[in-house]
């Protein structure tokens, strides 16, 4: 069983998918908890050279290309033998980011995107995707409470003009996404306090585990 | 311009690109040299990660993904100004590489990526290949000269029934593309002197810049 979590900056992924799996070890069921990128020590290489500022500069297909490397080396290295194994993946973020990102937002091909997902990695999908979706400026607004007043303030016009229209379009690409695929996607409303999102999820689960799991 | 040379290790590609270019930079043709994977900051990056020998785990998705990203951002940022700038590009290595040693020699299905080439880099293709053959029992003593003996010792049985037999595939797949592209590929017999080797290089370079930028 292979479950992704995705959604903006903010969105508060990482927490959920920790109360998540909580929830799930609690109900005896085998759980794994894994990232993209970085989910494989060659992954928090990669990961690094991506977040480096110092390669602003980097190809848009390179980019991507790298994003792939990484997910061809957790998919075959940890999703997948996981998933042989009867467990359960929880994974913070797959090829659904990389759609609304590099996609939606960033303007590469959609179908361009899908065949090579399609050629390089099987398509393969998750049987979950939870999206945690909520309005970018609260989003960007949580994510940013670690950066000091006066950084904050030197970012303040970037903030406004570039990043929240950024992220705006990867909110309308995961929506878009989310209304095209529904028997995959739930959407949560993840601008509600953490426990209420937490209960949401559980909810999820429980229902979907339930119908496929029934407790004895 | 766009000019590649191929060939195993130890066939002298990097002495004979440098002699290439001091041919042409003779001739007061404009040169740019630079190599694949590491000829950008991101790429050299990249290189360390594929050579790392930590990540022999890596898989070989993930390593043909990382190939094709050093690929993508040198093709962005290095070669294809340079070509627009009307310079003449001399690189080592190039995507013939990658189709001898992770396709005829790995065993990735050629046209996968044959596909993933033409998705990604849109088919850009050398003008020119100077493919380097020699057998690679010669090369590959020839690399192994900075070994010391002890290692050396150690490793003869790897040598022998892998790298040898892995090397003749990868050397057979230069040769049939070589074949299947006569007009792009020049085939040099670098088992011979290197001194030799660098005439004939220049022998092939002369004809084809001759034809191409006739001397007054």
């Amino acid at each position: 069983m292979f479950i992704t979590f995705e959604g903006i900056e903010g969105s508060g992924k990482t927490t959920q998918i920790q109360s998540a799996a909580a929830y799930l070890s609690g109900r005896n069921l085998p759980v794994v908890v894994t990232r993209e990128p970085g989910g494989t020590a060659i992954g928090l290489k990669i990961r690094a050279l991506l977040l480096d500022p110092e390669h602003h500069d980097l190809d848009p297909r390179a980019e991507l290309l790298l994003y792939m490397a990484d997910r061809a080396h957790h998919l075959s290295t940890v999703v997948r033998p996981a998933v042989a194994d009867r467990k359960i993946v929880l994974c913070d973020r797959y090829f659904d980011a990389t759609l609304a990102y590099q996609g939606y937002a960033r303007g590469l091909d959609i179908d361009f995107l899908k065949t090579l997902h399609s050629l390089v990695l099987d398509d393969f999908t998750p049987d979950l995707t939870l999206l945690l979706d909520l309005p970018p400026q609260i989003g960007l607004r949580r994510a940013w409470r670690q950066i000091s007043a006066g950084e904050r303030e030197a970012a303040e016009t970037r903030f406004e003009k570039e990043l929240v229209p950024f992220h705006e379009r990867v909110r309308a690409g995961y929506l878009d996404m989310a209304l095209q695929s529904p028997k995959r996607f739930r959407i949560v409303n993840a601008e509600q306090d953490p426990d209420i999102v937490g209960r949401d999820i559980r909810g999820i689960l429980s229902h979907f585990f339930d119908t496929r799991y029934p407790p004895d």
